[in-house]
């Protein structure tokens, strides 16, 4: 007997039982269609991840109970089909984070998660109980365990199934996208689950969440822990699995590699697109500044969303330098995206004479310059106000750290469309998009000089980002390891960096939580990004770069 | 032999080692001096409570290792005194919420707390591991066992201690205030601790952290359960129990009850004095609109920071009634606060004018709307960069629920006042400040007028907040069951509500996260606050509101 089964990997929605439910149906006619016994969907599959605080709510629960149930009904339309669902089980005041198999109407059998994440962006202790309970159901013949994602970063989930007979490991995930993930996946999975020489099939989510982008990439092991398909990232993609009569796995379409920047800049679409569009948004707005980010974000956007359905606005000042003019409408022509241009003047003018009396005078230079970022602010929110689409904020990371970002100025914003991406990460991306575009015959987006210029706010004459900022392969450097890889102090400094400069960042670091967290909520591209992985307090006394160690 | 305990409450700051291992130190000073034999100091005492990601810091760790260390040692200076800090620990790796106890210059014991609470507020299990082994030491005579907080919301912990021979326990707490968590805290001390007949010494944490206040409140139980003891509310004090040759605690001072209303603003004006002070500002901005919201912010600011401390802006715009003008001079002068007047219609203007172009026209009424809300914001903010003061936001919880606020426009400020106080708890706070004050023979802050006229955000001509939101007591009473108390929907119209109502509510509520996830931090006095302990995705399509069941 042969056995084939579909992995499907999902784009679900939070919260949208019925919509997610009809997913999972059309999963499974299309793997009935093609013969296949079993269909394996991602972790909680059938509400999306992570549902966070709606798991507390009994009507949540008691909904997804009654979609589910009807989901099983309905799997006697494809006769030995078995279904295999991810949802949040109560049983007896305790949920449990679950996989139903569901077979000609009716349940065949039910995992509960052994091993519930409660670190960095993970809160499932919040939520559910383990269980990990060993389920083996039979399908063509052949035995398959059952593991929810988190289980297979542990011995135990597979050795259980592997002692109760399972010949085949099916593993419902939800595992967010960060750079580098795929590997950490793939070398996981080899070490706790090919060691029992157990084939493997990881369905993964695909999709963004708020903060989350889950990248797919769902994938078959074999028995000796070699991948032998694998599903398109970033995209709602099924992987066929044979076994053959012998029981032995038929290699599948294996998708092709993606560079580490093609992924960030895919991740970056998907984050921004499921943003906007689950949502209930059509658009995006981008305040154009005629610098690199911006430039980015409204590459990002266009893709994202289409051209037509983004909107670009230039708010020159006295300090906006003429070829930032040129290279926002450069850019925006290049991109085929509809430019507006509102001069901020007026209003400076009005601000400046509105608190000269409360002032008495103009205002130190610091004030001076944040009202023009806000002034920004409030345009942009009057043009989403007016037609309804959502302000994409343009700062990076590196900003962001430092708090080299003005609060309710150039942070306004619905969605923070490169809030994990490193400065160099802004250039190697609009790079990418230069390349892209000219491999497919159309106008690069970023102009030249965009890249090639030294980046400035333009908040006063001649100002440079490194008047107030390290260099910024320096600064990269040191936050790519203290921030994102958790790097001790000791380490950084180990690393060659200039002990002043790592105190400096350090300092800004800590002074700009605040900042933080009022920050739109952007997609998590990094082990590490300022949101739900990034749990400072905002009132802190622990001086970090003041408790250094001393220079030996 | 005749033991006495000192109990410290005190107010530690996070992350400030240097300063709460001083604190502690000037508590055994104190204790030494009245001739105790031990010390009781809060929960993580030495590092404040919660230091959140601090703990996966490895020098934040070996430092506080280190201050401990040194305070060890210290403890010689006080013969025979044991000290009890509360501190974090690794252990081979493992993290784990330790109290150690400290006589003589040497570790006498130390104890690792058992329940690690992961839910509302809190994620200790993102931390520390469980520890739970009992430890009980000896002095003058007494055997004492310890607990760490949670540990004595179960019973493991004093059935273990008590069972290890201890005659009496010694609970560190950082244990955060809401209202009426005082009589929750003695129920669950009775239920669990006092049936083993074993006297009991709670010792809290007292300040402001963040979104947090911990309200103190220490106290003592006897062998039968009865409160013997109790410290003062929402300031440092120490309780001394004493134990008589017998054995026999003899009863010391029971601090005076405090009205839930009192609770409440004393616990509103010490998380604002904490939040300014420990962030290192010495004063705040309000914006005075003429309406209640505004004016209980100021007396609160007042109090909490002095009113030369604290400056008032009063921004009006043509739709401000006069009224407004008066009765926000009035509140102004009555705390004898500095009251600016800036008017917003320079800048209206501008805005309008300089986006007519794009809009074709003057914009539609929500554009303009908002628009007088951001430049408000705007203004705040140059008075905050220019001044080096704080700005306060004046929205309370039903706005904010509600989402009848503006982004970069009323929300604006660092620190959100009133964030989680429902609006009929505005009216009953602003009388008290008003009784207050007569009784102290001071001009009452909040003008009659203010409490008695309907409330509107005055962004139109004769507008009410009643156009756009249910009456405030039906939709104080909703969100009290339903976002408070956690009622299920059932048990919300099952109070008698309108399911039209209710529906709105849900609506609104749900549509309002992302305004919420870029508001301020602000004082947690209810069971469940905007924060930490309301974590629900913005993206989110499950519409409670649709889901609702039906009526029978």
């Amino acid at each position: 007997m042969t056995l084939k089964i579909l992995v499907a990997q999902l784009n679900a929605t939070v919260g949208d039982l019925v919509g997610n439910a009809e997913r999972i149906r059309q999963s499974a006619h299309r793997a009935y269609a093609q013969g296949a016994q079993v269909v394996l969907t991602p972790e909680l599959s059938l509400v999306g991840y992570p549902p966070e605080d709606l798991l507390l709510r009994p009507l949540f629960l008691k909904r997804a109970a009654q979609v589910l149930d009807e989901l099983v009904v309905q799997t006697s339309q494809w006769p030995g089909l078995a279904v295999v669902v991810g949802h949040p089980r109560l049983l007896e005041g305790r949920l449990v984070n679950s996989a139903t198999v569901a077979r000609d109407g009716a349940v065949l059998a039910c995992y509960g998660k052994l091993e519930l994440p409660n670190y960095a962006v993970f809160d499932e202790q919040r939520y559910f109980v383990a269980d990990g309970a060993p389920v083996v159901f039979e399908s063509a013949g052949k035995r398959l365990g059952i593991a929810i994602c988190e289980d297979v970063w542990f011995g135990r989930a597979a050795a259980m199934s592997k002692a109760e007979g399972a010949e085949a490991l099916l593993v419902l995930n939800a595992s967010p996208f960060h750079l580098n993930k795929q590997e950490e996946r793939l070398a996981v999975a080899r070490k706790h689950v090919s060691r029992h020489r157990i084939p493997t099939l990881f369905c993964n989510l695909v999709g963004g969440q708020d903060e989350l982008v889950f990248d797919g990439d769902s994938f078959v092991l074999d028995a000796a822990g070699e991948v032998c398909a694998r599903a398109r990232r970033f995209v709602e993609d099924d992987i066929t699995v044979n076994f053959s009569a012998s029981g032995a796995l038929v290699p599948g379409a294996v998708a092709e590699e993606l560079s580490a920047d093609a992924q960030a800049y895919e991740a970056l679409v998907l984050g921004t697109r499921d943003y906007v569009l689950k949502n209930g948004f059509k658009g995006g707005i981008v305040g154009l500044s005629g610098g690199i980010d911006s430039a980015l974000t409204l590459a990002i956007a266009a893709d994202a969303l289409g051209a037509d359905q983004v909107t670009a606005v230039m708010m020159p000042s006295p300090f906006t330098a003429e070829i930032s003019l040129e290279d926002a409408k450069a850019c925006a022509q290049a991109l085929g995206v509809k430019l507006s241009t509102v001069a901020i003047e007026p209003m400076m003018q009005a601000f400046t004479k509105s608190l000269e009396p409360t002032f008495g005078g103009p205002g130190q230079g610091l004030t001076q310059e944040n009202l023009q970022s806000r002034i920004r602010g409030v345009l942009l929110m009057a043009l989403s106000n007016e037609t309804g689409r959502l302000v994409l904020t343009t700062g990076n990371k590196s900003e962001m750290a430092m708090g080299y970002c003005t609060l309710y100025g150039d942070m306004v914003g619905g969605y923070a469309v490169i809030k994990d991406l490193l400065k160099g990460g802004v250039y190697r991306l609009a790079r990418l998009c230069n390349e892209r575009a000219q491999a497919a015959g159309r106008p690069q987006p970023i102009p030249e000089r965009t890249i090639s210029r030294a980046p400035s706010a333009e908040l006063r004459p001649d100002q440079t980002d490194q008047d107030s900022l390290p260099p910024y392969d320096e600064l990269d450097d040191i936050l790519a390891r203290f921030v994102e890889r958790g790097e001790s102090i000791d380490d950084v400094l180990a690393a060659g960096h200039d002990r002043a400069t790592v105190a400096k960042v350090l300092r800004l670091l800590r002074l700009s939580e605040y900042k933080r967290r009022q920050a739109a909520p952007g997609a998590r591209i990094s082990p590490r990004a300022f949101g739900r992985d990034w749990r400072f307090p905002i009132t802190n006394r622990f001086e970090t770069e003041k408790e250094m160690p001393q220079a030996s």
